[in-house]
């Protein structure tokens, strides 16, 4: 697909997050039509050539394809659900939010005509426009396909699947990986900052641990969807004597030690579940369980 | 450093570790003594080249260089405390324990004339002799230096400083950081395989984000190391935010969610210490709480 720079693109919301993406489409070549509660937020994008639209109305009719970002759902529903004509429009919703919310507002517009896609941005608004703001993308895939290209002004584009919810997800999912990561090198840091090595020494080391283990994933999916986990590498009940070593280091060393209890916790359930004999992604069971 | 395979090396222990460590000293051409308390585990590798020792005197005096690889710590001093001559030897310890153990056995070897190393072994048998076979080493420099070139047969091989303890506290901290990568790919699987994504679809993305995240280390390792956490990228009060959605999917789907409340609770605890406008690495100073 050709990336058709003459699509005119509609922004409603110019928080921080709305103003990037606006100045994308911009920067790309799109004709940009933008709307804001506060109208003055839009006068940077207008003196960069972007046209006002004076009401919500006029700022969908303007735009073949309308990107909404604003503070919460509550305010997409306060916005869009006046009376204003949504038949034949098409809505990205790049609001934040949780599956539910995402599942409930793409039937809602359905219901009144409208084409509706959800997502997820996961980046700070300096990195939009640039390949590292990853943009998720769920919803009917042929609207996802009629847009992709156009979507693409505004980073690496995602598509997940049909269930509007799956953008949520994804993004939720990302950050407690994003979290865990950073708080197992804090944990590190903490240790090794007690026997007196500096962040900076443990830091190279602790990110090519992770990156290894990220390598690691596919295969231990497929344990994970084939059911079967045949302990290749290492048998859980020998990993919990490693982290019993883990919890006491941490204690012994003074600082906090809930992540190493937690981790040593979950591994104990499963052999208490009858898979010491098994190899780690059997925990799986533990982490599906309420 | 030129690898000098002349260098003769001693194996103290022969499980399936000690087994490893001894064929692939034999493989890069060393002459090499071995010793374990049950003798006939040498079998295979006196076939292979190696010398077996009667006693664990005799090996000591064959080896420029001993690797103890026991059972454990008491293992080590029931083999090596026994009024043996230690006078003049260099033991290179990669038996798994904590590091309190490694600093009492180093003063103990060294009150007895010996040169020691402490050690860990992250990786599997199987990958020994391999440079996927990280080994970290750990105590005075000059014993390093000396050996760096026939350790480097068995692996990956770092030095992580003079400290004997920081061989068993980097291993430990490297697996806190894998369990955790782990733990919240497995998490993430459970949230989507709730809404019918396979582990297998989900597996790359979470790889890409645990990767991603790795690289942001070192800099955030400086604003630990200059205890100055400005939030260039987001400040904690914003990631809350999105904890608190992170918890609610997590409850939603009806999955464990202890490691998504651990992360926030962590947060909140720096919210209420005052940290809410910094950013995320200012947790260390929760971290380093007992």
């Amino acid at each position: 697909m050709t990336h058709n720079t003459d699509t005119p693109v509609t922004i409603l919301g110019l928080g921080l997050m709305g103003q990037a993406l606006a100045g994308a489409f911009l920067k790309a070549g799109h004709p940009v039509t933008v709307w804001n509660r506060t109208a003055s937020k839009a006068d940077r994008l207008v003196a960069e050539g972007a046209q006002p639209a004076p009401t919500v109305g006029d700022a969908l009719k303007a735009g073949a394809l309308t990107i909404v970002c604003l503070t919460d759902y509550q305010a997409v529903h306060d916005v869009l659900d006046t009376g204003v004509n949504l038949d034949g429009t098409t809505l990205v919703n790049l609001t934040s939010g949780d599956s539910a919310q995402a599942r409930d507002t793409a039937r809602w517009a359905w219901q009144r005509g409208a084409r509706y896609l959800d997502g997820a941005i996961m980046a700070i608004p300096s990195a939009i426009g640039t390949a590292e703001a990853v943009i998720l993308h769920s919803g009917p895939k042929p609207d996802f396909d009629a847009h992709a290209a156009t979507l693409g002004a505004l980073g690496t584009v995602t598509y997940l699947g049909e269930d509007p919810g799956l953008a949520s997800l994804y993004d939720v999912a990302g950050l407690t990986m994003m979290w865990s990561v950073l708080n197992a090198w804090l944990q590190g840091t903490a240790l090794l900052r007690a026997a007196g090595i500096d962040a900076a020494t443990f830091a190279p080391f602790a990110a090519q641990i992770a990156t290894g283990v990220a390598g690691w994933l596919p295969g231990y999916a497929e344990q994970i969807d084939n059911g079967s986990f045949p302990a290749e590498v290492s048998a859980l009940e020998t990993d919990v004597r490693a982290m019993k070593h883990m919890v006491q280091e941490n204690e012994t060393a003074g600082i906090n030690a809930e992540l190493p209890k937690l981790i040593k916790a979950m591994a104990d359930r499963a052999i208490a579940a009858g898979h010491g004999k098994e190899q780690y992604p059997v925990l799986i069971e533990e982490f599906t369980k309420p």
